[in-house]
């Protein structure tokens, strides 16, 4: 057959795995604990062909053993950040295996803060989910990419869209007060200069947050474009910053039907269909 | 055909509707907002069986209208709580139409806190999903049952499970140091007296949570029997409180086979199985 | 504290297993399988007060029991159906456990069908999800439901909604001719006699599809009325059917805006909100 | 600001319609229908950089009124497949907006099948999501990508994994009999040269499923190449296959612990972690 490999990789995703770091082990039990817990998904490249094209499994690193590795490296690591715990692994599984030409692994985080003023109680935050992808080719530094999904971010008010294209389907009329509701989801690329991803990550969001509520929205584009911009001033050592921002319509709820006004204040929530924009803004 | 009509209820579900509060109408641009988001379910019971007997409609108040009379309810109600804003849906119904004899109305709230200081920016916070349920039958006063859904607490020490059952099927060894992280579902009844509901919910969750810390868990059983207690002990009014405690398991990773000891830092976690646990603390 | 246990219950949830039934054991390789997947959800009651109480655990069947428990009847039970299988497991658990005095089995099945003339390959039907509920009380016989989740089923016509009850809230016109989809929860209860369920749930399944094809429907409420009725006519051992029938609306698309007449030809497609039927037929 | 805007796309996403095929207006009641659902996602690019930059929105066309316009298409195209009804919206958009670059649609379509004999009632398969993506530039033909998601297979012996690699964390035995169960997703290209998409649709599938039965799985590697190669022959305007084989691990339960050996027949089912598997074979 004259089948061609045109493009493989193969790894294991979801490994969950959490880490308690205490101070020593020795430590008294009231020590103050730290809780993180990460899913990871790792894929590799690299001399597989034979699995594909033999049935030759001998290059296999089964994705069973790339979990084990991903509990093992949990053990050594201190993942003090989605970041860093990336580059642990995709270094690993170069350094382990020299057939594999490259490793990508993706990470996200779910949040655990301290609850109330306990040494080792946690209460999950939803607020946001930090995202990490690190890619890492051999004989090259790992690529190191960041950002987060589900931040639920609403402005009810300072926000319009008017003056947009006239066509012959358009029935959406003019408004300059409207709600502009989105679920933010970010990635943004390192410059590989050396980075501490905790205070990058905070000055990135606090940016975009701070932008988001700064100016008048003449539209998503708009708002879209400058938070980016803001995330690109908040750190020199990121090149670009990818957002996509879903307007989540809240649908002011048509009252006059039943002889009320409604003066921007009750409105009909929705999920779907969305408008979906996403761009990408670089230095 | 002897086909019994034995029981039915009928309604709308999820009604999603947002309200953003202002000081009033010709309030100045930067006035100060509020932002509330709930989902309403709301089912009717009454004199409705012509409508499945014969086919005779004339008696159904439509679903469609049901959704109506929700964004009615929400311009004139404050929905300064689900609790109240259940309330003031379940006496609408029973006031406009004589035949419905009883009104469910289930309630969800997505929290939105204000971000930053912006007087007009809000975030959703995932950390917990406010729920209640107000059921009223025509001629009595409404009853009101509050809670939460998706609360995910940990401990990662403090907690243990010893000392259990031993029989053919046992393989789990006695452990006084493991993670307890579980997903807490809460509702409890109110007792009809006058309640501030804003007020007894955070004096409930306080109590919940400051109990979930505060002692060496011997299982999830009796850490859900003293939350429930000191819930109890928190807010007079409350007759009974109804916790549901998933066990979502945190899995001593066996590094062992790898030459590691684990001393407790690093867990697998999984979604499912997961140990069920539930009950009802009353006075 | 005066805290009272009113009520508890606690088991395993999401035990899932699959089974592949083959002839024998020296089967040649091209034997003919069958293979089956269920998720198995047990709950027991009994003497379990002191665990609550008194952090006493001795009475305890941990939930890693009951999950192992339910591997091991997998091994011995043929799983001919989710009923039987919860049979065998409420038994076991009274059986095994002097101190249960219940025990609660919900099943849910994932139907493997064979997948063209393979004697060992099989596709995942998503078509329905066949359940079952099995409650056994010490000394009693066991009480078995039986049912399906996620049936999704439409009629394009011989279906409409008139002459419904009118109020200041009503917006919805009369229709005789418009789509009713709905995604079909059942639930029916055996009343204790020897049944074939296998026959029994296909012969229920024939009768409610054939009915729900067979009338104009005048409402929701009308067409799971008869379902219902037709269930109980097809097998005499079912006691009487819980019906849900969500209304998940296809809205016909307001396309006069742009010169067009809809024939009843196109639809927009909502999940929420939806209406909501539920009804007990019983004979 | 310096920040550059690099990349950007825009459109809405689940635009969800569903249409009734009749074979005219005038046709009796009896008229037999054909039922199609089926959900659009369409983004555009073009000379929108205004509304990023500027906040100027002249150019830009509401995703309000793309949808309006999916509406529209969804009355005068037949949706005789999500490939037919792709290039008919990809084409309108550039055909309408001479500013549009070009447009990329994705579709995924709900199947109806025909409830028993009747004419107008329908069952929803969920046994697989067939999908499409159309992408038109200016001035060239469209790309057409058609594919599935959501289809379960599973084949209970004649499939094993063994002879993989050994390194320091490989816990997992060689096997020459397992289960082999997978979600499979699959995309191909067409190369643009006339297609009849139903037709190409079937024969494909039934390549892929034809081939997963006849052979040892010597990996899932191999079957995925194997099954790939089969698309390619089953079909000559396939220039490629993407197909992603997540390994849904039903792993052999220990039941040695109990004193009972499992000849492969009890297996535990996981969702997560789970082997991803992913390949392009090409001509």
């Amino acid at each position: 057959m004259a089948a061609k490999l045109a493009k493989h990789t193969y790894g294991k995703h979801r490994v969950r795995v959490s880490k308690v770091r205490r101070p020593r082990k020795a430590a008294p039990k009231n020590e103050t604990h730290e809780f993180v817990e990460v899913s990871v998904d790792v894929e590799l490249e690299g001399a597989f062909d034979a699995a594909y094209l033999k049935g030759d499994n001998r290059a296999v690193v089964a994705t069973d053993t790339c979990k084990n590795t991903i509990y093992v490296l949990a053990k050594g690591d201190p993942i003090d950040s989605v970041e860093s715990f990336g580059v642990t692994i995709a270094q690993h599984f170069l350094d382990e295996y020299d057939h594999v030409t490259a490793c990508h692994v993706t990470l996200e985080e779910r949040v655990w803060k301290r609850l109330l003023d306990s040494p080792h109680s946690f209460v999950a935050s939803g607020a946001m989910t930090p995202t990490a992808k690190v890619t890492q080719s051999r004989g090259e530094a790992p690529q190191v990419s960041a950002g987060f999904e589900h931040l639920l971010i609403a402005k009810t008010t300072e926000t319009g869209f008017a003056d947009f294209h006239q066509s012959r389907y358009r029935t959406l009329s003019d408004t300059d007060d409207r709600i502009l509701a989105t679920d933010v989801t970010a990635a943004w690329d390192y410059d590989g200069s050396q980075v501490d991803y905790l205070a990058a990550r905070q000055a990135i969001v606090e940016a975009l947050l701070g932008k988001f509520i700064d100016h008048y929205s003449r539209s998503v584009q708009e708002t879209l474009y400058l938070m980016g911009g803001a995330a690109l001033e908040a750190c020199d050592a990121v090149t670009n910053i990818t957002l996509t921002l879903p307007n989540k319509h809240h649908i002011l709820a048509d009252l006059a039907r039943f002889g009320l006004e409604n003066e921007n204040e009750v409105f009909v929530v929705t999920d779907e269909p969305f408008g979906y924009i996403t761009a990408t803004v670089a230095r």
